[in-house]
């Protein structure tokens, strides 16, 4: 056992490429990759729940609730295991988004949301998170002509408050935010990544 | 419009008669009867989900989080909706049920808990709870042979937290809870219930 392991969220709008990248840093550090929502039996069926276009409408509240039930058995189940165990872990998504997406996109009042994060997660916050920041028309030109899941969905507004609302928090913490432009080449980004991980953190 | 509606909750251990009772005292007050969790699409996906035997274990916070996304959609399609068209409301469960079950069941701090149910119901509270209290074995005797559900499941030192955590809440805010003998027969249970409600609240 060497210490706590260090956490790494990447964070940034459906379509900005936080799953490829993740894989690609998470290899190179040697480190675990998980992504939220969905990485426990508990959060897979949250995930179909979330996901669901077909589902009515869902309160912003309940929407909250949901994806920090997901966090919550998260870090209960994965991440905290790991980082007591030594381990660097790597996550697609976590608080970061939550504040985005309910508190920005939503229009959720952001304060008590990062409380409920809080909660959620025992108090463990990302080491850095690294927001891959791209324009809309990017991600959308990504994720191409698959169909919508129900927030994907949502209207240009919609993700353009989200978009904003990763840039304000990457503002409103420079020390633990690290920007990076994702609309430049896979191989680029990756590099950018890693360096600013390993700048930050040093190397595992 | 006669002004904002009144919401009764009623609490207590399973088997310890709220759903009979919720549904005698909303035929005599021409009340909108409801429970939790469940009664929203979105409730009866997370009650598949909370009280799946077969789920593996979920971490406390999770069922927390679980147990309040379906309060706030209860609240904000149901509940919110028809107090504020000036129905009385009836629930079968409600935020007494949270601090019991996760706080003293679960050993979850209360204080986070109760503020976490505030944000949940968007500060939403019954006028009135009215707690059934009965002994272990009664309730245990009620529920007879069918298979338990994965909280009624768990051993008999929790649900005797559970059931000391009502009792808690009822002498901690004795103007909004009233204690009733759930032992008694239904009719006579019937009768209390109602005088306790006509008594604090008036008649609708």
């Amino acid at each position: 056992m060497a210490g706590r392991g260090r956490l790494v969220a990447l964070e940034g709008v459906d379509g900005c490429g936080k799953s490829t990248q993740a894989r690609l840093l998470a290899d190179a550090l040697g480190a675990l990759v998980t992504a939220e929502p969905g990485s426990t039996p508990l959060g897979a069926a949250l995930r179909r729940i979330l996901l669901d276009p077909d589902l009515p409408a869902v309160s912003a509240r309940a929407e909250a609730l949901l994806v920090c039930a997901d966090r919550a058995e998260h870090v209960a189940q994965v991440v905290g295991p790991a980082l007591a165990a030594g381990r660097w872990v790597v996550t697609d998504r976590y608080s970061g988004s939550t504040i985005a997406y309910q508190g920005y996109g939503r229009e959720l009042d952001p304060a008590p949301l990062r409380e409920l994060v809080a909660w959620a997660t025992a108090g463990i916050e990302a080491d850095l998170v690294v927001l891959l920041d791209v324009p809309l028309a990017v991600a959308r030109a990504r994720l191409g002509e698959t169909r919508p899941d129900r927030l994907e969905g949502l209207d240009e507004a919609f993700h353009d408050r989200v978009r904003r609302g990763f840039l304000a928090q990457a503002t409103a913490e420079p020390q633990r935010w690290a920007v990076v432009d994702g609309a430049a080449r896979v191989d680029e980004v990756a590099a950018a990544v890693h360096d600013a991980v390993t700048g930050r953190l040093g190397a595992p």
